[in-house]
């Protein structure tokens, strides 16, 4: 994998991040595609959408379809028809915050699968093979995600045992996969600077193609996520790329941007469509709320996706209040089409060098909840 | 309306519609979008599948969202995106299959909306008083529909009951709207030959731009159903279109077409999509079925829908089986990019003078259920 910076802009930058056979332009947001598939969308509409790379989950992928049947059909790019880049997490998020009963060992993690309710073990070792199996552009190590608050003995436990997993995953993962899928690095280290600053110091030591802020978003004020971002980013190598998993809000994008990170990805577009809540860039807009009864115009003035081309608002909360499958196909194309052009328009700025003026116009439309302090999670 | 007789072999006939503004090659199928959407798709696949007409249901718009929003935002075209045909029902379908507490008179048909509990009448004036604010190329008279089996005075009073709404219900679109819409007549009369003989005689004698047969598929048997559609059809003037309301099954399109039948609407490509059932040259395929968890094959070797061209039947049987909305849309688009192309192909058959061989070619095939006395609807 290749990273290389075109342009900085204070702590801000636009890289160009080529993998083994694709290339992705950053600031990039990648939409989650959990099951191998960005709910609601097609890979035709990712493509309409701009999106150039996209996440899998390998917990789900993991439990259902299995990833033996993935790499059966030829990988997760062939098997979801998807021809850009794939990244896939590690399924530590997934297993610490949806699974059952786990039991967590230096070995790893035994847990039981929502879906059928039968038992399974995953290590580092045994993600790094499952990812191998997928077939991802960039892969991550196995790595255990606290909740928020913990107390200081259990936050350096898990760091420890996080590092140690690390060192396992890029042990397994040498050899001839590590030519055709990059592997990250989490920082993990919870809500105290110090251990962050020990996570990442720790991680980077190891060295990955690229390194992964995980942990954020749990809980913490938004505050306290933005400083422990600006300093985690700051102690990563520069010529390597930052991405802030399971990040965030639009506003929280171009805060985080403007403290040094590459790529994103969030549920929120894609979810909060489905609950009809479509992004615009004077902020989001409820359809079911009855003043877009007789409303004509679109969505977005400013987009140009399908949604906003072809119909109106007062069509798709129709849609949504009947119910109607097309509903949560269109919204969530423009909430995703809103986040691409987002990321699109900051690296337009930050090589324009003009990235303060962008943050400048971007707030002074988009309304930010008042309370700095409101939590960073959904 | 124009109606062009392009060919015709046996009783089997290719013909061309030409509406205000649209044309329409038949035989067609017309998608059923209920809410002025067929569910799963956009307006995008349903151009991709080759949709040239689809239906949508004046009951439901008259709920929800009301024609007076439609036709305020610029009639149903506009709002529903949809730059092809389009035919309306007259409602008297759903009101006798759906609504609540209906108390019919000969002034009309009084009935509860399932959606909120809110009372409403439906009148042959006011039902195409809906069909002009929704703005449908092709509408249709307020009638009554039948249950089967019924008694013969019963059939009798309900048959003279449509025939007097559809008088009521031309001189009501007689004026402005005639010349931008087409109104067909409904011939009625349930399972008796000899009621479906007068029906027709008196719905023709009163003449319409196209005439519907309705009361079909209702639970008669099979054989009854091509049986009273022949009949039916060869009473019917040659140079207007004949449209068998709510039909059907791949095989009663062929069948029906070799009796003279020009225009279908059915939900089963839309509906038998969402519960994972896909239409094949071979018969349907049921994608939760196990024997599909590996198999890297399309849907359908012959098929060029998104569907067939981009994945596989373990991928969409992953999709569907994880509940992925994409499952809907691309089996969906499947479906009734499959029915559209049997439309194509019988009419290019009738066009080379070659239906039989057509019907020939088909059925060796499409494997068509033993007994020939299955009920004719779902």
């Amino acid at each position: 994998m290749k990273f290389e910076l075109v342009a900085t802009d204070g702590a801000a930058r636009a890289g160009r991040l080529t993998t083994a056979s694709h290339v992705v332009e950053t600031p990039i947001f990648m939409p989650v595609g959990t099951h191998a598939t960005v709910k609601a969308l097609g890979p035709d509409d990712l493509r309409a959408a701009g999106a150039q790379i996209v996440l899998a989950n390998t917990y789900h992928l993991f439990l259902r379809p299995g990833h033996d049947l993935v790499r059966e059909l030829g990988g997760l790019h062939r098997f979801m028809g998807w021809d850009r880049a794939i990244l896939t997490d590690s399924g530590g998020f997934q297993v610490f915050s949806l699974a059952k009963l786990r039991k967590i060992t230096d070995a790893g993690v035994e847990f039981r699968s929502p879906v059928d309710g039968s038992t399974h073990f995953l290590s580092p070792e045994i993600s790094v093979e499952i990812q191998h199996a997928l077939g991802a552009d960039i892969i991550h190590p196995l790595d255990e995600c606290l909740a928020y608050p913990v107390s200081r003995p259990e936050a350096e436990r898990s760091l420890e045992l996080t590092l140690r997993w690390a060192a396992r995953s890029k042990a397994a993962h040498a050899g001839a996969s590590a030519d055709r899928q990059a592997l990250f690095g989490i920082v993990q280290g919870g809500a105290a600077p110090d251990l962050r600053r020990r996570a990442a110091r720790a991680t980077v030591e190891l060295g990955f193609d690229g390194y992964a802020i995980g942990g954020m978003a749990v809980g913490e004020p938004k505050t306290a996520m933005y400083e422990l971002t600006e300093l985690v980013a700051g102690l990563l190598p520069a010529d390597r790329p930052r991405y802030l998993m399971g990040v965030g809000k639009p506003e929280d994008l171009v805060r985080s941007v403007a403290r040094g990170v590459d790529m994103f990805d969030c549920v929120l577009p894609t979810r909060n469509a489905r609950n009809g809540q479509a992004f615009t860039a004077d902020g989001p807009l409820t359809l079911k709320q009855a003043r877009y009864v007789r409303e004509d115009a679109p969505l977005d003035a400013d987009c140009d996706c399908y949604a906003c081309r072809g119909f109106s608002r007062a069509y798709l909360r129709h849609l949504f209040m009947a119910g109607e499958l097309l509903a949560y196909r269109l919204l969530t194309l423009h909430n995703v089409t809103f986040f691409l052009r987002l990321a699109r328009e900051m690296r337009a700025a930050i090589v324009a060098g003009a990235f303060g003026a962008f943050q400048t116009r971007f707030f002074s439309r988009y309304p930010v909840s008042a309370s700095a302090e409101e939590p960073a999670s959904e």
